[in-house]
Formats: C-alpha cells, sequence, structure tokens
C-alpha cells in the first residue's frame, strides 16, 4: 500500500488553513465567526467568558516513536477542554497553533486535526481559530479552549475553606503507568528492531495516557446534583502537585489520607510488573487529568450518596496545620511542593 | 558587574508563575480572574468576545543572537493584539504559554515579561494567563489575545465588495529591510568576532522589526471618524500575501497601484545599500503589522481628508477581472498566493 504525502509547500498555508477549516465546520450557536479571520468572534449572551491554554512540545510532553498523531491532537484538545470544566465552565470553542517542521507531510496535519475534530465532535466544539508556522526542531501544539458559564457558577482555586471535604473524580497513577509500558516497548525495540511491542493486556492504562478524556460527565454531575464546588483544579501535573496549587490559592492547608486515594487494578498490576510503586505514581505522576474539588463538610451525604464515582480523600485544614498525605498506620508524611516540571 | 541568574528548576514552576503574576498586577474590569486558575475568566457585558492566538518560534520568527529577550516578548504581544484590532475590537487580555529550555534562567523570563509587561501597559491590557513548559529545544512563546466589540462593530476578511477602496496604514517593507540588517551584521560578526555591529543610524528599520508597535491609533481614528471597514486584515505574512487572503474572503478581485504604495525614506536607502528592491520588500516582506481595509467608494473624499497616516492604495473588483499589481508606465502584473510562509 502506498501511503499518499502531500507537500505542505506545494498545498501552501492558506490553501492548508482552508484544508483544515473545511474538514471542521462550525457547529456551535456561540461561534459568530471561525477559522479565516485574523480572530475568531464568539457570543456569549452575558455569560462570563473563559479562556485556558495550553502548549504540548514535542520530545517534552510527547514522543512521537509511540504517540499517533491523531491520539495527539485529541489529546492536546482534552487538556485545554480540561482546564475549562475545571472553572466549572462549558467549553465551547478551540482555537490550534501548530509548528510543523519539513518531515510532516498534509496528511500527517489531516492525522492531528482528525483527533482535534474527533474531540469536538466528541464534546460539542467549534474549532474556531488556526495559526500555522513552519519549526525549524519539533512538533509543536498550542491549543486555546473557550468556554462559558453564568458568573455565580464559575469556580476558582481561591475559596478552599478548612474543614471542607477534598474530593476526587475517577482514579490516579494510570497515565503514568501507560507512559511507563510505553518507554519499556520503546527502549526493547530501540535494542532490537525485530522485537514486537507487547502491549496487548494493557488497554486502560494506555488509552489514560495515550487518549484521556475530559471531565464533561462530573461537569454534569455538579450540576445535575446542585453542587458548587469552593474550589476546583485540574490534575494535569501529579497529585500533590496540584493539591499544593489548590491549598495556597486558597490559603488552607490539607489531611490526604492515603487509604482512600483512588488506584485502578490495571495500575497496581503494571506497576508490580515494573517494581514500581503505585502510590508513587498516583501522588506524582501526571497526566492523569481529573478534577480535584472542594465541597463544605455538611455535603458529605450528598457526595457519598448521589455523586457516582467521586471520592473523598481527605479535607482542607488550617494553613497553619501544613499539608500531610496520612498513612493506613497514621503516619503524617508532609507534602512538598514539586520543582520544575515540563510535563502535564 | 556581575548579572544574577537564578535558575528556573531552583524556584520551581508555581513559584515562576507566581512571580510573573506579581510583576504584572491586572487592572482591567473586564478581567474577572486572571493568573493562577485553570482558566482566565472575563466579563464582556454583553459584547461579543474576539479571541485570536500566535505562536513564536526560535529559529523561525526570531533569532536570539540579535533579538533582545524584552522586545521579543514585546512583539510577541503586538503580534497577537494586532489581530484583534483587525477585527476592529479592543483588546483586554492576553493569555501567554511558554517553553522555555535549560539555557534559559529567571532572569530571561523576567525580560521577556517585561517586554509583555511594557505592552500591557501600553495598550492597556491584562496578562490573564500563564501555562510554562520545559522545552528540548529551542524557545517557543504562544500569545492568546482577547478582546470585545459590540456585534456590529466586527469586521471580518469576508465583506469586501468590488469598487471598494483598499486603504493601508504606515508604510511596508521597513521591518524587512531591518531584519536583512540585522542579518548582515550578525554574518560580519560571525567572520570575525572583533567586528562591531553597524546599526547606528538605522533605528527606524530596525524598530520596525525588533519593536513594532499596535494599531490602536488605527482603531481609534476609525471610530473617531465614524468609518466602519466592510473587510479587514492585518499585514503579517506580506501585502500580497495577505491582500490575497482578504480578497479570497470577501470574493473579489483587486487592483494594487504601485505608486501609491506607501514605503519609507529608510526602507529606500537601506535597500539601496543592499542592492535589494524596496518594492519586493514592501510587496512581499512580511511583518509590517499594518492594517489593510476596504471601504465604500463614496467614502473616498472622508478617507483622504479626514484620515490622517492612511493610503488609498487600489480597489477590489469582480473576482472574474482577477487581482493585478498595475505599474506606473500601467502595466499589470498578476498577484500570486505566496506558498508555505513560516514567518509572519
Amino acid at each position: 500500500m502506498t501511503v499518499k504525502r502531500t507537500n505542505i509547500a506545494d498545498l501552501g498555508m492558506v490553501k492548508l488553513i482552508d484544508h483544515i477549516a473545511a474538514a471542521l465546520p462550525l457547529s456551535q450557536v456561540s461561534t459568530v465567526s471561525g477559522i479565516g479571520n485574523d480572530a475568531a468572534v464568539i457570543n456569549n449572551s452575558g455569560k462570563q467568558t473563559v479562556v485556558a491554554t495550553h502548549q504540548m512540545l514535542e520530545g517534552v510532553h510527547f514522543d512521537l516513536t509511540y504517540t499517533p498523531l491523531k491520539h495527539l491532537g485529541y489529546k492536546a484538545s482534552i487538556t485545554a477542554i480540561n482546564k475549562i470544566y475545571a472553572m466549572n465552565a462549558a467549553p465551547a470553542q478551540l482555537l490550534l497553533s501548530l509548528g510543523v517542521s519539513q518531515r510532516f507531510a498534509v496528511e500527517d496535519i489531516d492525522e492531528i486535526t482528525g483527533g482535534i475534530a474527533a474531540a469536538c465532535s466528541r464534546y460539542n466544539l467549534d474549532l474556531a481559530g488556526v495559526d500555522i508556522s513552519s519549526s525549524f526542531t519539533g512538533l509543536t501544539i498550542g491549543i486555546t479552549a473557550v468556554g462559558a458559564a453564568e458568573a455565580d457558577k464559575i469556580v476558582t482555586r481561591n475559596d478552599g475553606k478548612p474543614t471542607d471535604l477534598l474530593c476526587l473524580t475517577g482514579n490516579l497513577g494510570a497515565a503514568y503507568m501507560g507512559l511507563q509500558l510505553l518507554r519499556r516497548e520503546k527502549a526493547v525495540f530501540e535494542a532490537n528492531n525485530n522485537a514486537q511491542p507487547q502491549l496487548e493486556g494493557y488497554n486502560y492504562i494506555l488509552q489514560r495516557y495515550l487518549r484521556p478524556e475530559a471531565q464533561q460527565g462530573t461537569f454534569n454531575l455538579l450540576s445535575d446534583n446542585h453542587v458548587l464546588p469552593t474550589a476546583m483544579i485540574s490534575i494535569a501535573n501529579g497529585l500533590v502537585s496540584d493539591t499544593m496549587h489548590l491549598c495556597k490559592a486558597s490559603n488552607c492547608g490539607v489531611r490526604i489520607y492515603l487509604e482512600h486515594l483512588p488506584i485502578a487494578a490495571e495500575t497496581f498490576r503494571m506497576a508490580g510488573e515494573m517494581n514500581f510503586d503505585a502510590v508513587t505514581a498516583a501522588l506524582n505522576g501526571g497526566d492523569d487529568y481529573e478534577l480535584l474539588f472542594t465541597v463544605p463538610l455538611s455535603m458529605h451525604e450528598t457526595i457519598q450518596k448521589e455523586l457516582q464515582g467521586i471520592d473523598i480523600i481527605g479535607h482542607l485544614c488550617d494553613a497553619a496545620e501544613g499539608s500531610y498525605l496520612i498513612t493506613p498506620d497514621s503516619q503524617a508524611v508532609e507534602l512538598k511542593a514539586q520543582g520544575w516540571n515540563g510535563g502535564g
């Protein structure tokens, strides 16, 4: 089979943008004007506009030897969309900034934008702007997500209170173990080019790393149950790092109970196989894209009874009491803010 | 003199973002929530939101051997702000995505954000979001600009009509000649490390390349004179390329009169010195950040009498009549859409 490769220079930048716009037609009523102008125009009918941006760089956020371009476009979209959900707002538009080097063809761009189109379709979004440059080095993908919310529904990181419950969606560490598996198989392949990657039976952790989903379900669950968190953050850089962000913004300390940390069986299995500590993956792994949020203590029963799939993993406290992880044998381990973290 | 260099890894990502936020306090009433949350929150009081994004990559859009980091931060801001003015909207917020490699220190980031702060101060904007990653290769700067406008004031590229006048702000080709000068002096320096760059007396073209300004003056001029263009575009990739964009979006052809192209004396002087054609720089140079717009033919007198610094350089026509540059001796040279253009 011959795979068609169209040189981007032959098509030209103008036609490439048209080509992308044709593949991603507008569908959202709030999108007044999309791709093909200097800026996107959005009508939010008096709601507040919520805007977030996220950049993914080759070699830092992804390795193309084991990341399909379509998955990459999807994941880049999800990381930006999730920042809008983390404000308790509804995403509606994406804008794309792409830097591509000469080794990429039009068909490669189609794979990336195909992934973005899949995310737009899944989450009812428009791609409303495209900016493309050539790159002398690696592939760069910048996604700006735009959403809207009523002013009194927006949740920041700032208003968590001591005694508030700390709640978490889904489970942690799976994406990190998926990444370790991909790195292991890459190393095996580099040592022996005839080796076939052993990825069967690891679908869950691979999908968590390569093709994460956004927190639309949580957004709807909170809304349907009239739960308005006091503070919320997307877990992109690891639970500890992002919890410290939230605590600092809310001027609180925290207690996290290790036995309440949700970790999937598949994560434990891979960690065991690799002699890696699953709890470390859960605490510091990153790329989880779960939501961490706080609610008043009085909502304990509502959270436990009505919010399927949400775990209470601890509580906030006075800042003076510090930030600690409590082990099952009641030892308190101080949480430290992570240093420089390029991933997430 | 010892220049202080603070390792970014020692400071950590969280503190680096705080450090930037502290240097750029919020000032715009429409900014509800800024740096330090997953997304920025913006209140536009029922106006339409206008969002644009622009990425600048080391080696493609800038060369750090002759681009001061502060100028780079300023220019990156201007390129994004100008996309908002090109929609006839008022910019109010910027979001920054930065990819930095290990050779950069906190003081380097301060230079970049110092340039962004200068642009925010000059144009009354807030930096409302920051996303920082490590980069394995070069420096990447992504800027998202957010603005607002009444729905009936927004100007797209789509509604130019045959016989509309084609109007241009400022002059063309100066930034391109500034870049050629910087490249020449870099080559001299590389051949002889004792050579001092000869940049004196070239301030105008250097500033046009290194530290361009945004079109706030034009935005105000149009508003004050109640002129609403039918179509408008920012000239980032060169006059010909961006005129072709506008014509295609408006489904029109165009006539541009060469003798009416505004070219600065400094541009002619540098072009003469380098045996380069100043007209080619004006037509295809790029990095001009002027605005090209169309108005109905009936506004000819208003434009000429009331709009200081705006030149009428031609007119639109039926698409079937094609797109041509008319020389002073009445020859018609067909305009061709540029191929891949990584700059701008």
